[in-house]
């Protein structure tokens, strides 16, 4: 059996409605993720996907429960999906799954409930995109482990601060832009028993998920996100028990 | 015109259906809290309760933004407060309103809205409850100006550990127990433009919002929390104008 | 008496030694940012300068007694710091008076011997030097109140990443460069009872202390840095008398 | 070859003076230390032990060169560590050797300089001890793995808040002592590219080295603090040819 099960859940729109985006994409940007994940973490692990357009967005209790970690891109049908999908996401995060948010995610409805926060950022993407310039400013960091500094994208989307997240926990990564912005664009947070890693690099339009350095990032932050410590316990709720050691 | 506006909420369940607890609270715990802040903070803040009562709870727009800082007291009504209220409670702490949570508030709907976990934590109440030390571990934070070292409230509930938190960005106070336990009873976090304190000790039960020490605590935290920087702001949205200095 | 007692401390070797950089800043790296102190906090502040030449580099005892905040500036005479005042200026941070290391003093002793780390950092100093830009990513900080999204700065020499500080208390400010390069140029540190912020724009071949949004930037993190809690105490130590409450 | 070779520090002193001492350790606390780590650690480890009284106290730079994680035992001959070696650990912790301090080497040199506070505390050691609780707030920290809820060390001596640290980067364990008092007895820190865990429990008085919950939190700190990636680099230096990728 696996030692890591890994969901890679896409919204699957662009590809399906946008030749354009096909043609970067043609397997899904699932797709996409799924096959560098799949060279990067080898025999271990065991990837799946689903999309919007499964049944349950392919986020059945059944699949979840079988997942460690759960990777999250979306962008133009955040609100399609279903609350009480939503929730039931939430549940596993807190009780110990692992979640990748990738990209435009940041506006995903799960992002912003782990949050709290709008989850809001400046952008803008003028033709042809402009250089992303990823550096990591926490050497240690297991997400960052073997990564070039910088990473070098030659086109991307340009995202900016403010980005308005609570304090992470981890601050991994630092972007530039051809126009002078800057981005904390990977960072950490913890929400009950579970990891979520952000990292904002990865845009349907450019082949970011095809660059080699991006697909190392996503491996490591999938071993990271991973839970350490035995099998899933259910949320933590309150105890009328406590204190049951001897006084 | 008061420099700070304040608005101390209270779910006022308790003292209007049991006469012990009426007793212990005569004017409401919402009642003990804002004469506390009003005796502190003097001529320069303006003090206005509401309870789950009123219409719209007493949290109507017009209220909220002539709110600088919101305290929020609630236990075994949590779910008769209505979502679209928890939701512009939630936009107007995003936009920079202060908000104190106190006690079992730590399972109202704003508080795990905000923070995204459980929020859930071990508790015991014995008859006639248990001494509680709060500890100050964060001797130059504001909040904790001109309190003792512990300060001691003779009985309270027993709120323990695990407190299912994101990791706060200030941990004030951390208290023990009779019993042994420890809790992180003091901690701040930051979520949007808004700053909100969660400060544990105070119950229902016992008469710990008449405590001297307490009311310097909460009148510290309404000044902490309050909006630092000119008028309030709309939450952030995402801003396809980005970058509008010159380049 | 002023409420608040400013020290501005410069090597001042440079402006002695190099005619070009004394025509830059005429009165010392020390005068124009006191010139902009002076300025901006009014006269509840006095603001005093020192520099490595003065006896006891102008650091003795009974100045920093009577210093709330004291601002550093070095560069190439780190190593003639003496190490007993690195010590005293160590003792009174740590019994609460505020700390600013400005740019290159992120190689002095001081700082290094607060924050245990190299603090070593990348750097480039192209002829004319390099556009940064600083971004506020923490707009609710005290030190951000009143600053314009970016900074911009013409010239500057580039500080990039990675730079070696402990996770800082609060990130306030990320630069980036003409190069790509992008620098956490504003952080805090508590250490102790005393607050340190280290800003890095500033340079003394560059103008940058005569900007009018790197003087407001200085002048806020003078109030932030300044004690808030009493008079000064002597840094803790161990107490052999702990739990004086009654048990 | 062992994947993770370990060194245990011990200052020696108490053993080879105080027949009390030595009866409750009878091969030195450095002694118990090992065995527990040996029993746990199993084949993958190699297990050294040192003290003050061995040449260079048993820390050469050959020894460090081979160090993955260093455990830290003192108390009453802090003084006579001597500097450069103090500055030797320091270079190595910097470069990425995990460094494990325990109990009582709070007033350390090696702490102090890695910190910058004067990492003071409050105490009291009445006859008998007293019964410390640990208490594990961080569920998901890999030092906290399989352990129970709380850790009961029925003698220890008191160590109390206000402990004079920086903001640790992770809080993993509270404790409180039958005076009720509170301590932050297990901390998190990262200097340069070193791992940083201070554990309180543990005094030479009482067996708390035998204690298997003790035994193991030291051996996932041990795992938790060893160097993550590759071999041994260098502390940072400034590096004035940054920016090297391509532009």
């Amino acid at each position: 059996m696996p030692a890591l099960r890994v969901t890679v859940w896409n919204e699957g729109v662009h590809e399906s409605t946008q030749p354009a985006i096909a043609a970067v994409y043609p397997t899904g940007i699932h797709g996409a993720i799924a096959e560098g994940l799949t060279e990067l973490l080898g025999p271990d692990a065991s990837i799946r996907t689903a999309t919007l357009a499964d049944p349950e967005h392919g986020l059945s209790e059944e699949v979840l429960a079988q997942t460690d970690v759960l990777l999250w891109w979306g962008h133009i049908a955040h609100d399609q999906v279903a609350d009480e999908v939503v929730e039931r996401v939430r549940q596993h995060v807190l009780a110990g799954m692992g979640l990748i948010v990738l990209h435009s995610g940041h506006f995903s409805k799960i992002f912003i409930r782990m949050l709290g926060t709008t989850c809001s950022l400046a952008w803008r993407n003028p033709e042809g995109g402009e250089r992303e310039l990823v550096w990591n400013v926490n050497p240690t960091h297991p997400i960052a482990e073997g990564i070039e500094q910088p990473i070098v994208i030659e086109a991307q989307e340009m995202y900016g601060e403010f980005f308005d997240i609570p304090t992470p926990d981890d601050l991994v990564f630092i972007s530039s832009f051809t126009g002078g912005e800057v981005f904390r664009s990977g960072v950490t947070f913890t929400r009950g028993r579970g990891k979520i890693f952000y990292f904002s690099p990865g845009d349907q339009e450019y082949p970011v998920y095809f660059h080699p350095q991006v697909r190392r990032v996503l491996a490591n932050g999938v071993r990271w996100a991973a839970p350490v410590a035995g099998p899933r316990r259910a949320p933590e709720v309150s105890n009328p028990d406590a204190g049951v050691w001897p006084r």
